[in-house]
């Protein structure tokens, strides 16, 4: 199997429905993945070991697209694109296993690091796994299979809209399960009914047109960081309540088996809070999954000038931030933006599409660039249909606790696009670990979770 | 003469008067200089390329320390450490003089580009020069000369008090005159009797261990850069006042001596707003020249993860500030900063001199770490004193326009501590064009400022 012809994130569609026993099956795929440990893991290795960053087109015509990384901010010896494995965490001491070769035992406490190896190369791999045991075992699903790799989800899916459409007939399904963000943080398996939208702005402040040093001018030249600091105070308060005007109007509110749903789900705050190291959440009061169902309005980075021993005493020229707006359902990226322009514009900013020009610099006093990211909107599917309660059923057939049901994930995927365009349900059925540093650095996935994804995704195939 | 041997500001003390004809004196020095050109650039290259940072401890020891530098915010070809001439500012669409070389004319409207060039090597070798064309035309000042090189004020002249205080005998003085500071906007001569006292502040707040996915902890996980920025904004509204509580309250309001001399200079701030591109200043009605004699809170740099195209959609785990505090007379270092350190706790954050350990984690809600510089007082002479008005004297006997006179300079200089220590009166002569971009990338000097400045030395030298 060549992985290097498929793009990231992995839709599976399923359109029929199977009657093997489950029980059976996952130890034939288990059995399988034992006996195929080895070559799995040399080829999971190769992949991760592929710096496909979202913007990296060369790379990305043949793999999966990553978030953005600064290998300079990953642990010693722990590199993006070169995948080893290693103890555990790096903020909680984990080491690097030395000495380790292809062929090797490998511990399913390990966790493999790479940028990607969570986020989402784990899930190509899980599914085509589950599909070569499946194979391999002499299974033939009783459900029609169709596979469709993502390779710009990292950058907004820029061409899954068009892609979707000029092959409408070829996509058609009842229903799309996706892989992708984490497990729960208890490492229970889970199945999420929807993703919240997205969409990121890139904010710059403009001043004087060069440094200035801070004695000679302080105090009459004004600085850039200050009142990029002061806009971005008015948009939200220290409890994590969004200021800007009608933020949260839009929202439409959660159904009641939706409340039931996230009322049954395990509350994850305390042991997250106590391995975070956090006394207290943003908000006093309010849930981790209760926040997921809200929008957000996150400060991605804040940087002007330099900081600690590379600071110079100076008046910076220009001061930027980017901010990350998650949307739930009922929100629009255009009106939920246009909120967001108009909060600046309320505070007396100029607000520019372009670097200001001296007679943008001569009108007005305060110019700041706003640039707005291609974005999506939320995406949830009800829980009460009965293709819905079918996934849960197939995931349920893996495990002997409860599987956790949750009305929306916190992350995003463009699943609207999917609704919208092929009118099919989507669910998301996560496989990595919570503490795998997505879109950061020291990215890891747990081997364990690679291998239960495996027979999560076997069962998903076959599900009665 | 070996520059090696000497470090940074240039300090010269002056204890007894000469009789000289300034006039005739100006003119041999001005020979003199046109006579030696070529020697006196080919020395000031070979000076600005010596790479001195203050933490540089190497370099200083042979040299002049200088502000830390980032090569990569240079326009392009235009290096801190490889002296080259310019045609102009680089914000001003200047060029780099292409296949010039030792012995070629100089053209005294180009600049010289260095970290350094400007401040403030420009005054050690205005200084040595004049000194140079007075031995070599025979002119023998009339005044005991002392010179003194400081090697740390760029990271708050740490020894400078040891020194003075083990060498009071041998640097006995009536007047200490220092080069350091830029001229005028105007380009007019100026004589300062004062400078800003300065501390930097170093903050650090903390959240999270790790970064965390911006979907899936968004709303629940606190965003370090969200609370800086809430925090900063607390601490100076948009007008540029600073809303610490007393921050303004021990400042010693200026003499009717000193208004006089405030309201008798020209006012650059109409071309400075116009060279600068800004439409006004940071607090409306408050003028360059007043601004300059308050306290100020000033963000150096803001850094919390990444932003633009390197940014990713994370909480990050920490964001950091660096704050310059310049202070007046009246003010004192460890009171300002008490009043911002009470200030930060009055809004709840719990201030670290250390990075927080699992138990700080567990307890506070807001940490904050904060790193306090080592810092000075402001220091100012009277300008109604004989001394001081023979050096104004001695400077309007080289240009035909009034001398301009400021109370006190917008930047900072640890002349308070040869006040408190040696018990001399302290007076500046800046030598270098106002748009130098000291502290910053692309530092330049006008060359005709230097030649300009050796004869201002010279007249110093040989004072009436």
């Amino acid at each position: 199997m060549n992985l290097r012809t498929l793009a990231r994130a992995l839709f599976l569609a399923v359109s029929m429905i199977s009657a093997l026993g489950a029980e059976t099956l996952q130890e034939k795929v288990r059995a399988y993945r034992v006996a195929h440990e080895r070559d799995i893991m040399d080829e999971y290795r190769e992949l991760v070991a592929i710096p496909n960053m979202a913007v990296d087109r060369a790379n990305i015509r043949a793999h999966y697209d990553g978030q953005p990384v600064n290998p300079a901010q990953w642990a010693p010896g722990w590199e993006p694109f070169t995948p080893k494995f290693v103890t555990g965490p790096a903020e909680r001491g984990g080491k690097l296993i030395e000495g380790w070769k292809s062929g090797d035992p490998i511990d399913p406490q390990w966790r493999l690091i790479g940028r990607g190896a969570a986020d989402d190369k784990a899930g190509v791999m899980t599914f085509l796994n589950a599909y070569a045991a499946l194979k391999a075992c002499g299974v033939t699903p009783a459900v029609n299979l169709k596979f469709f790799f993502e390779g710009e989800e990292e950058i907004s899916s820029l061409h899954l809209g068009e892609i979707l459409e000029q092959h409408r007939d070829l996509l058609a399904a009842d229903l799309w399960i996706v892989a992708d963000g984490p497990c729960h943080a208890s490492g229970k398996k889970l199945v999420q009914f929807g993703v919240r939208g997205d969409v990121n702005v890139n904010l710059t402040v403009f001043a004087a047109k060069r440094p200035l040093h801070s004695g000679n001018y302080g105090n009459w030249a004004p600085n850039p960081a200050s009142l990029l600091v002061n806009l971005l105070a008015s948009m939200k308060d220290d409890d994590g309540h969004v200021l800007i005007k009608g933020f949260y109007d839009d929202v439409i509110p959660l159904t009641a088996s939706e409340q039931r749903a996230l009322a049954a789900l395990p509350s994850p705050d305390a042991e997250l809070a106590r391995e975070l190291g956090l006394a207290r959440p943003e908000a006093a009061g309010r849930s981790l999954l209760e926040g997921l169902h809200l929008p957000t309005l996150n400060i991605n980075g804040i940087v002007s000038a330099n900081v600690g021993s590379l600071a110079a005493n100076v008046i910076p020229t220009t001061a930027r931030a980017t901010l990350d707006l998650r949307l739930v359902l009922g929100n629009d990226v255009s009106r939920q933006v246009a909120k967001l322009v108009a909060h600046i514009e309320s505070r007396g900013w100029h607000v520019l599409d372009h670097e200001p020009t001296d007679a943008d610099r001569e009108q007005f006093a305060r110019l700041i660039r706003v640039e707005v990211g291609h974005g999506y909107n939320a995406q949830r599917t009800p829980m009460d249909l009965p293709i819905a309660k079918a996934v849960v059923a197939a995931v349920q057939s893996t495990v002997d606790y409860p599987v956790l049901q949750l009305p929306s994930a916190g992350g995003s995927l463009p699943l609207i696009v999917i609704e919208q365009l092929l009118g099919a349900k989507v669910v998301t059925v996560p496989v990595v670990n919570f503490d795998n540093n997505q879109h950061a650095e020291n990215e890891n996935v747990k081997v364990q979770f690679l291998w239960d994804g495996i027979e999560t995704c076997a069962a998903l195939m076959t599900m009665p």
